[in-house]
């Protein structure tokens, strides 16, 4: 009774470590949110693909741990990492009372680290990942992390900046970083990161402030030592500081 | 002339993705510090190796463009993730007048990510990462940083918790967390990811202020939410508090 968990990167395919590759491959069973199970689709060899839509998250987990509970290897896929507001926590907790279910989960390459490639290097030093999702996590909680975040200069990068129920969460956002952070503050959005129409574009604190965000934007805020460097955002390790470059 | 910076993920071999896999082999330079060059040695199909000793990373990176801009084709490696206090900032630091060196960088499973699926899920929701090394960052803004993310209730993984030279600061980075977090609050430590003698362990932030580390160890600590559910290390997207698990 094997569930593998796996973080498929940002686009699949290419995306995909060895490990995920391979993981995938052992499973007779596929379970995903559809555009998920799409980019991987081409790699999987089994033949039983089950999904569930969007928000029904319970219901894919609860799908994913019968599954297997009934003899199938089956493989969960996520979008990015399988941590990281990723499906490993949940298939975990669904799982609790079957110990007989052996959960592996395979890491993978989560947008803060995909999107960073695209850019340059904005999380070269200490970081701060937080959604801007309200659905399973109080306004004030979310806005209490920023302004942490912004107090300590951390860069930071924002998850589900925007959908449409929630079109001016980035501009509040940014609000509350502009209440401690300089509106030259170097940033910048990546959208569709590894898939097709992929796009970024470097602006500062205060223009993204009045930027349009969606649900395939992830955004990115440098530090106070944030710069750009030949149209790349780098944050420096601090290197330059310690007089040796 | 075209220089990769590669993230190769926590072990090399099946933990970096199929993109790393097939920059590394487009390469007939590799560079890098001696470990990682090792790991993925057996993928490299050039000829050419060059590495440089700990501490000496500007050398290393100097040397990476020197032979890109050469005309070879340059791969440099680095553990976990290109960006995440990895090459890839250095590297767009030291080309930085050579807008003819095309630098591509492929990111990598960095240790936040793969650590947290040997655990379960510690990182599911908002998190930190911070480095204890303070080589090239001041103590005080350390310190800063881990006070400010105790207090928004992020969880947090730390990087580089200790070394000879620095033996007590994980010890002092508790001790700071816990001017606001509960001593019961979920902890983990994993050594050696993803290579050979992997070992992890969960234990409370009480038992982790009094647990020695070293530079193979990476330390995980939870919110106020996360749990050990079947002994893995959980932090809830807040499926739960929603009422509908």
């Amino acid at each position: 009774m094997k569930l593998y968990v796996i973080g498929i990167g940002p686009g699949g395919g290419e995306d995909m470590t060895l490990r995920a590759v391979n993981a995938l491959k052992a499973c007779d069973t596929l379970v995903g949110y559809p555009v998920y199970v799409d980019l991987v689709k081409p790699l999987f060899e089994g033949e039983r693909v089950l999904t569930t839509p969007m928000k029904r998250e319970i219901e894919r987990c609860t799908m994913a741990v019968e599954q297997a509970l009934a003899g199938h290897t089956v493989a969960m896929v996520c979008s990015g990492d399988a941590g990281v507001y990723g499906m490993a926590g949940l298939i975990l907790e669904v799982a609790k009372g079957h110990p007989e279910l052996d959960v592996e989960i395979v890491p993978g390459v989560t947008a803060a680290l995909s999107g960073a490639a695209v850019l340059g290097a904005p999380l070269a030093h200490d970081f701060a990942v937080i959604s801007l999702s309200d659905l399973l996590t109080p306004w004030e909680t979310i806005a209490a992390r920023l302004r942490a975040a912004a107090q300590a200069d951390f860069a930071v990068c924002l998850y589900n900046p925007a959908s449409k129920k929630r079109a001016d969460y980035l501009h509040r956002a940014c609000e509350i970083l502009l209440e401690t952070k300089s509106p030259q503050t170097v940033c910048a959005i990546v959208r569709n990161i590894g898939r097709q129409g992929e796009s970024s574009r470097i602006l500062t604190l205060e223009q993204l402030s009045q930027t349009p965000a969606d649900m395939f934007t992830t955004v990115f805020i440098g530090n106070s030592m944030t710069k750009v460097i030949g149209g790349k955002m780098v944050t420096p390790r601090g290197y330059e500081a310690r007089g040796t470059l």
